[in-house]
């Protein structure tokens, strides 16, 4: 793990608190999306067990202190700052949204409080992992959905923003709804289920169609799914099914998915292979899956790709990291922006969540203890304190399923795959509302 | 670096190829785009160093061969297959453009030729390699040409698809064109020029605006670029310049860039700072960039980031590998597909550039060799051969002066940014198109 990977001003910054003797401050940061992307109702939080294996592993290697010795902005930096960089490792508190609850616009998915410098390096790579990761599961969220049961297998590696992308996007892809992946490596490193049999070459290296079909049933018995498009769909569908049993079944790749698919499963039914599944791949999307269940297509899964592993349609999250407290030797601030479109609210927060709305407040409240604690959840919980781990993220499999247990518990109306007319409600508490009144007003601050 | 990166029906794959005695068989895949993106007239070749790491690297660890031995897929597979795969090295060839060649829809980026297990396991990783870089390099060089000269810093790894793929967006939009990155260990790892100062927490860090600008002043000198936007941004210029030389300039972030810029060079005029410069950042792109230099307005340099490092408005290109050629023991087979929409062609290809178009031959044509060789040059050039490397990779330096004189020789129309009317012209040779038909035709094969 590299303290390195993040951008310059981060380290740029750490020089100038040293030396403006600010270093024991410490510092409040929240991590939060401040809109819905168009076409999201909600996100489903992901990326927290990769930011917790670099904070715990933050530190700077001897080749990166002398990197950055030779960088001109550093050419006024005085030793004292490497020497620093050198011993520091990330002794503060972590608080965040455990991975797979649903998430909305202006809530914190995550809180640092560190001694500022080291609060303030990780923003970069803590924007990364957390914006990418839900980004991918929010997607998959809808896609799984859309597909009501029937099974999406993630296949977007090879269209991942870098094969390293491709492993994570497997992982937030699984703990939002799909089966499993293709990608390998995310099956060992995660324990995420892994699919997948042949592809076109597997068909081409061989003279004969049928050979190639034959070849791999040998192989892998009641695991075997036929490419059946390479040269002729439907004749590939023939000698597949000439083939009997045993086998899983066939995947369409290219042309016409509604009508192909229909056609194939009479070919599968006229050889008696009823219980023969179809797969479908080949640029799909949530889009194109509505499609295919409003035309009752007999399809029995999906295989999606690079929409999925990039989020097509919306590529990025405006997830940023936002300073909102810093505690000095002798004063408390508390710290917002104003600037146009850009504001942000100021102190450490919570997330109250009940059954019908979100209520965001200061990190001190208690807004119904007492009154109907059954009937709300503080979603901010603590997972590093004092450097120290305390809590371990729970397997891809537990995550997963928590997911798509409070996605299912969302009203109706934040399924749809546009707008929801009625967006789930985030309010802010008086008691914040009031903290940000006297920050503007400048009641507060030394 | 792990070849367990891969999609798993690449190793389903393998272990049939090994079961059927073709894993001696000698294959040829070739990695191309089926066409150009949306508002795209070129692409810029990019990726193929991690593409050399990754391929004289290759290897299975023994803990990803006990993985792959506890899955259902491989419960039918022989030890052979598992002893075969910790022993696999890649042994085969390497052809491919040199980083930096702009490129264009058909044209292979990339030639593997190899046993085809060696060159079949590998697809994953090199199409997630090169058409990630490829993507964002083509992009960057987009928003280098529509700047014209004024400086281009990408500053997109926060939003960036995994703080990984931010160091490698880093590295592909310094070869498109950008002056350097935010990005920290991009720049060491790379050697590309790293840029940033101070972020918004700088100025709310201090009590007062006018104290953090001093105390950045006092740490970075003539390297001081105030973010003048956190309170009110005239203000903020009127502070910046209240505080005199050495400066490099400000930046703004929010707002009506074109008119704040306008208001804030007056302010460092009447200052007495004609040479200090205005960057911007927030939301940038190409198209933005292009209102900005059209309205004249006073801008010296621009970060980008989200758009730059997600390549927004196309965050995928439609990259394939294909098989093009199978050398068996007694017979060569050259292979195509012609699966509705994804045809592909067969046989291992050249592509020769002309001053006003590109062939694309047979790799054994040398289309105009005797009559005018210094028109043309082949663009496919090897780079391992046997598994050794035979042409390492330049420096990140050379490959972007690459790029940018070979982009800034492409025709007018191609740097527009939206569809030319005239694309550039990539033809096919006479000799591939025989060999397609004689294909087609079934006239060669076993």
């Amino acid at each position: 793990m590299n303290a390195l990977l993040t951008d310059l001003y981060q380290l740029t910054m750490a020089a100038g608190y040293l030396e403006a003797g600010k270093s024991r401050e410490t510092a409040t940061f929240e991590l939060f999306v401040r809109r819905l992307p168009r076409n999201r109702n909600y996100l489903v939080a992901a990326g927290l067990e990769q930011v917790v294996e670099y904070l715990l592993g933050f530190r700077f290697t001897s080749d990166a202190i002398e990197y950055l010795r030779g960088l001109p902005q550093f050419a006024g930096a005085r030793l004292e700052f490497f020497e620093f960089l050198a011993g520091l490792r990330f002794t503060g508190d972590l608080f965040a949204m455990p991975e797979g609850t649903p998430v909305f616009a202006g809530e914190p998915l995550l809180t640092v409080r560190a001694p500022l410098i080291e609060a303030q390096i990780p923003e970069t790579y803590l924007l990364s992992s957390i914006s990418f990761q839900t980004l991918i599961a929010s997607k998959a969220s809808r896609v799984a959905e859309i597909a009501a049961g029937r099974s999406v297998v993630e296949f977007g590696t090879r269209r991942a923003h870098s094969p390293e992308a491709g492993v994570l996007a497997a992982r937030a892809a699984y703990i939002g709804g799909c089966a499993g992946t293709s990608n390998t490596l995310a099956g060992m490193r995660f324990g995420i289920p892994v699919f997948g049999t042949a592809a076109h070459s597997w068909v081409q290296a061989f003279a004969e169609e049928i050979e190639a079909f034959r070849q791999l049933q040998r192989l892998l018995g009641e695991n075997t799914v036929y490419l059946i498009d390479t040269y002729d769909t439907l004749e590939g569908a023939r000698k597949a099914a000439s083939l009997g049993k045993p086998l899983w079944g066939v995947r369409l790749d290219s042309g016409n998915l509604v009508e192909l698919s229909r056609a194939v499963r009479r070919i599968l039914d006229e050889a008696g292979l009823p219980d023969a599944k179809i797969m479908t791949t080949g640029d799909l999307n949530e889009y194109k899956i509505l499609e295919i269940m409003a035309a009752k297509a007999p399809i029995d899964a999906f295989g999606v790709g690079t929409d999925l592993a990039t989020s097509a349609d919306v590529p990025s999250l405006g997830a940023v990291y936002k300073l909102v407290e810093l505690d000095g030797e002798s004063s408390r601030r508390y710290t917002a922006k104003f600037s146009e479109g850009k504001g942000t609210m100021p102190g450490a927060k919570q997330v109250f969540r009940y059954p019908d709305r979100d209520l965001i407040g200061c990190s001190w409240e208690c807004p119904s203890c007492g009154d109907h604690p059954q009937q709300q959840e503080a979603l901010l919980k603590p997972v590093i304190l004092g450097g120290e781990l305390v809590e371990p993220s729970p397997c891809a499999k537990t995550i997963r399923q928590r997911a798509m247990e409070r996605v299912r518990n969302l009203p109706a109306a934040l399924h749809m795959l546009t707008d929801a007319q009625q967006p789930w409600k985030v309010e802010h508490s008086a008691e914040l509302l009031a903290l940000l009144d006297r920050v503007r007003h400048n009641q507060i601050g030394s």
